[in-house]
């Protein structure tokens, strides 16, 4: 049964991690990463089918990205930000139009570029988070009961119950180190924050008027010359917003935060190419080999050898993705890096390659 | 001025160890491994161009590389062997035809693969080989000072000297231990076996029909029916010919070895891409590039991209080689292993990629 929602998708990303595959005219959210053969974008709207009806789905990108966006999910409402600046001025442009329309708008928010093996223990939380926040003043963040001490992610540590599975939020959590996340998962307490978001357009607003006031008086401003149809004026106001996200600016600081329990989903951020090998089979030396490879005498290395054949010999712990016209080799233990590449790239003007 | 000698360039070899640069449509020694631009090949036949005149050099290898060799050394006389049986019949082979032209014919044998900085040095030393060889029933072989406790060469100790810089055999070692290397190259007594040889080839065929009766018998067999114009018939019984190394099979049990010493000639035999890279230059943390490439935070890394952009991420140790329709990722310390791609690849039926 559908509920009374919007489900907003932010779909601006970069996905610089996931280069080669991942270009900035077809960013990570657009690849077919999953086991599904769906794009990331495509199932994270396709997993909320039941939840929401096809006329409540909205999707935050920018401009470029149009065309794929109308490919992947032709049924959504596209809003689009003049130029990119992290997720608390996306979501904010998001919740501005939305109260527009009806100012009691419940809004789901949804990073296009994770995955979900559990669909539909993820709907039933979501259900709840929207039960929750269409009638308390409260930011609902979607917790994952960690299964591993996680440094790539953050944490939330949940304070008193607050109903069925939701807990007000004791403290947002930046990434830790490994000791501490040890210490994060043995306490049971503790969540990885999904990235998404439950709670009415309206609440976070006011919550970005608190903490982020210049953001809001920047979204204000945005929304009123976009009416008025001054358009170069309304991006040039935007292009003045903070760079910063919903977490950081928002949530760390809101008194009213909310985290629901949904337990072990099979949520991945999709964060790199090592987490992503890690949601497919690997063979008896844990190699995860896609295409066409010769791996001799090799341990734990991933392969996508989709463009041409690839030999590994004697390879350990080793990243090897060819794209057609780039390829990348890096240990596992070093792909948080990758963006290098795309910056070095972008440095030396190789704008066909980034 | 030239002598009175024949060159025979051994050019049968598949270099395996250089996949996926070498095939066997085009093995390493047709490729420009070198930093002159030349071929391997080219470059060891204009390398002695002021000792023999061309009209005096041969090369032996098989019907399907005819081509290319036509191509890199056109002057050459080219021997075809009916089939690969390593480098005792390849030169009993090129011994019993230029014996029956000339029964005094000094041959000098040299592997069409390697590469020699110094070739006024080399050529000195092949004159005074040669002038020993006429006139005495010895067989000598090149021996190169060694600079480092290389493993991945054969070792001569000399015995007795016999005149100027050749000295009689004590004994050949096959490929030493690095304890053993360190010993070798402390002693001061040992040459690394450069596989470059020179003989009357009426000695060498007296030395293969008195250490490898069956093979000399096969030569003997194989001459007789190609002059009877029954060339299928002498494939087949060369075919019986054992695979054997000329030092294995001849030079380890010869009484009359002589090594004549090369000092530090730059020899190396192009044995690997670890060898191949250090011929080269290296930026300061050791990395050699060639072609489009991006290398960061990386140490000792072999990087070839001259077909596509390679971007290694925290490499260390690593060799990329990409031929354009294959790729090889592999540790420096493995690169002996290149071959087992080959292998497989024969084995899976691949032959477009070996």
């Amino acid at each position: 049964m559908s509920i009374s929602a919007k489900v907003v998708i932010l779909a601006g990303g970069q996905g610089s991690r996931f280069w080669p595959m991942s270009r900035s005219k077809k960013p990570k959210q657009f690849l077919s990463l999953g086991s599904s053969g769906k794009s990331l974008i495509r199932a994270t709207a396709d997993r909320v089918a039941t939840l929401v009806s096809e006329e409540n789905v909205w999707v935050v990108s920018n401009e470029q990205l149009k065309p794929l966006i109308a490919e992947h999910v032709p049924w959504a409402h596209v809003l689009c930000e003049p130029c990119a600046r992290n997720t608390a001025p996306s979501i904010g442009l998001a919740a501005i139009e939305l109260v527009s329309k009806d100012p009691k708008a419940v809004m789901i928010v949804l990073p296009a570029d994770h995955s979900v093996a559990n669909e539909d223990a993820l709907n039933e939380v979501l259900r709840e988070a929207v039960q929750i926040a269409s009638t308390q003043d409260v930011l609902v963040t979607v917790g994952i009961t960690p299964t591993q001490p996680n440094t790539g992610y953050g944490y939330i540590k949940r304070g008193g119950l607050l109903s069925g599975k939701a807990f007000r939020v004791n403290r947002f959590f930046e990434k830790p180190s490994l000791e501490r996340a040890i210490k994060y998962l043995e306490s049971g307490d503790f969540y990885w924050n999904s990235g998404m978001f439950v709670w009415r357009a309206s609440e976070i607003l006011r919550a970005i008027r608190d903490n982020l006031p210049d953001l809001y008086r920047v979204l204000e401003e945005y929304q009123l010359l976009s009416v008025q149809g001054k358009n170069e004026e309304a991006q040039a106001v935007f292009a003045k917003a903070e760079s910063i996200s919903i977490d950081f600016g928002v949530l760390e600081h809101a008194k009213n935060g909310v985290v629901i329990e949904a337990g072990n989903i099979g949520w991945s951020d999709v964060g790199s190419w090592d987490q992503w090998a890690a949601e497919f089979k690997h063979d008896k030396r844990g190699n995860h080999i896609q295409g066409d490879a010769v791996v001799i005498d090799s341990e734990n290395c991933v392969v996508n050898a989709v463009h041409r054949m690839i030999a590994v010999v004697g390879g350990q712990d080793l990243v090897v993705v060819d794209s057609g016209d780039a390829l990348l080799v890096c240990p596992r233990g070093r792909v948080q890096d990758v963006r290098k590449v795309v910056e070095e790239l972008k440095a030396r003007g190789r704008s066909e390659l980034i």
